[in-house]
């Protein structure tokens, strides 16, 4: 079986850009993804392309894959587009690591892109309703934040976290993101006007919702010997994972957890031959502050119920034992959602390779990458580890 | 890199079903395919799961795949909605594939659905648009028989193809789908009836285009291990191959060929270690008559500009040399975007295996399954063998 190695990783700054389109963003995430290799790259060599995308809007429904592939210059390049609600591109990370474990490819492409703010906010609550579940949960009135808001109550009251809990979770990824100059929320925020914002969906405020963004991401990968032939900075895709549940909260069998998130990070370990411990630092789904706190939970950083204690002992903070969300997370980096998936490598790859600025946290050999689909019907882990096979 | 076989397919009825959700006709679609296996089949075996729907119409848009493999029983199953169009479950398909070659499942599921009949005409031209180019295809007028007008009108211009061998793939298409019971629009055509019918879009008539159809079909696939346990006349996919072109047909080199059908052939003929001439039978995309009529010519079936006369000859007649949609093709079949490209694959297994019934064509031991995104951004090919690898 082929190994899979990162050769490069980019992705747009987040936020509202009017003058851009879908295709104007994953071309500038591509074409930053391509300076990001060491050696000469030849884009020809891309045997197949993955791009997730909600497909939020009115924009190309059908091959919106292949719409953007082909602005980027890679017409001719075998193209599929993937679609996991907010876990699409985690979702293209590991399909082109299998296009390449398969053999079917030397080289290949994942990313994602979404154009969100050109919409008015009822249309947006439209289509994140979507991800939730539509034929009962969105049609009985359902928000995609009244899902998490469910969530943060059931894990409020089986485990007794805390508002303060939740608002550090902002805190958190506020001012790791004000360190990111590709962050849509680059600025830093207080406890104290984290939890006091304005409420969204009880007990969730504005604080604990990660903003609706515009971006792009996109993430080279190769077998071994284009890698080697690349870098001398190898970073190397060791475990995926993938999982689904019950796309409606309503049928699960528990509020205060995501089972998908448990089972993809088992399957990712095991792909890995680690365990959590071995994970030195990683960028988890924070669309929502309650969904942070479950993260660790789920991912094996703490036990289940410890998730609002792990975070106030500093565990995750940047200088603590884990760091969680460097990047500024979903949170304070933003959400554009399709482009969040393989966003979330670009951190993880430049802090493997000690580039991350200052953001690099000393030298890291073992990240993780955790992508949510909704509310946990689709969910696909990644853990990546410096160096080679 | 592990072999890969078919082990159970099956479809609805595709037809118009204002009675059925897309998860009742996905769930059905699963359940035939389950009882399709020779052995005893344990659904909690199937590892991965990949669905293609274009997503027409306003239902679950996010997760659409875990949607409705949970619906079918498969919640803790790991699902991926794959979308190119109308080649989204022939990509669907091939990733089912890659999982098993790679490594990561023994057992997937590949499948798709559709439910298009409960939209008004002008929605139905709509959403088919968003298959074409949107920005400047769609916007400027083009509807997607259009599209296909254009090229029916090059390859005329070009090679003399006629107004009576367009015909003759509807004449053909419904002979043949006149006896699958689960064709949407079984019944045989005349060749003056469809000479004559309707104009849609000059020079395509009613009868050069497929019906707009509901349904799901679904294929289990397993890897020599567990294949071997469970039947005794293997199917084997021996190649896959994919390609993509430009979206739009304004930016295409040439209207009278799709190129990515080429490509995606070549990469399949390679993958299997055959050529054309191996081919004895296959399910060819003619969502329009002049796409069945390319689709020989780019699949190497006969020479370029010769798919008229080709066709004339009776070599694609059901006791001609290479009989083309024994199943009635798109055209009399039907075409439920999504469900389309898993769907061919129940024709070529029930051939391979012998067990078409009256439509069954003497002993085949080597047909090939062809499913175009749109007007060929996106091109799915697979080779299929009758034996043990």
């Amino acid at each position: 079986m082929a190994d899979v190695y990162v050769v490069g990783a980019a992705q747009t700054k987040f936020g509202a850009f009017p003058d851009e389109s879908y295709r104007t963003l994953f071309t500038e995430a591509f074409e930053s993804a391509v300076e990001s290799v060491d050696g000469e790259f030849d884009t020809d060599s891309i045997d197949e392309a993955y791009v997730g995308t909600l497909g939020v809007g009115g924009r190309q429904l059908g091959l919106s894959g292949p719409a953007v592939t082909e602005h980027a210059g890679l017409d001719g390049t075998t193209c599929t587009r993937v679609e996991n609600a907010c876990a699409s591109s985690g979702t293209a990370l590991r399909l082109a690591v299998l296009a390449i474990r398969a053999g079917v490819a030397d080289v290949a492409l994942a990313g994602g892109f979404e154009v969100m703010t050109d919409m008015s906010a009822d249309r947006t609550r439209y289509w994140l309703g979507v991800s939730g579940e539509t034929e009962w949960g969105r049609m009985s009135g359902m928000t995609f934040a009244g899902v998490y808001a469910h969530m943060a109550h059931a894990h409020m009251s089986e485990y007794g976290t805390t508002r303060e809990q939740l608002s550090r979770v902002a805190v958190k990824n506020h001012a790791n993101g004000a360190m990111n100059p590709n962050a849509h929320l680059g600025f830093e925020c207080s406890l104290e006007d984290a939890v006091n914002s304005t409420s969204v969906a009880d007990p969730l405020n504005l604080y604990d919702c990660c903003p609706t963004s515009d971006g792009a991401s996109a993430v080279l990968l190769a077998n071994e010997d284009v890698a080697s032939s690349l870098t001398d900075k190898p970073v190397r895709i060791t475990g995926t994972g993938q999982a689904s549940d019950r796309v409606g909260l309503f049928q699960r069998q528990t509020l205060s957890s995501i089972p998908a998130t448990r089972d993809a990070a088992e399957a990712a370990y095991d792909d890995a031959g680690i365990g959590p411990d071995d994970i030195e630092f990683a960028e988890v789904h924070d669309c929502f502050s309650i969904a942070e706190i479950m993260a660790y939970e789920d991912l094996g950083f703490c036990d289940r119920g410890e998730g609002g204690q792990y975070l106030e002992s500093g565990a995750t903070e940047r200088h603590g034992e884990r760091p969680v969300n460097l990047s500024g997370g979903l949170k304070s980096k933003g959400h554009p959602i399709g482009a969040t998936g393989t966003g979330q490598v670009v951190e993880v790859f430049h802090q493997l390779r000690g580039e991350a600025g200052q953001r690099q946290v000393g030298n890291l050999s073992c990240g993780l990458t955790h992508s949510v689909g909704g509310s946990g019907g689709a969910v696909a882990v990644h853990v990546f580890e410096e160096g080679w096979a």
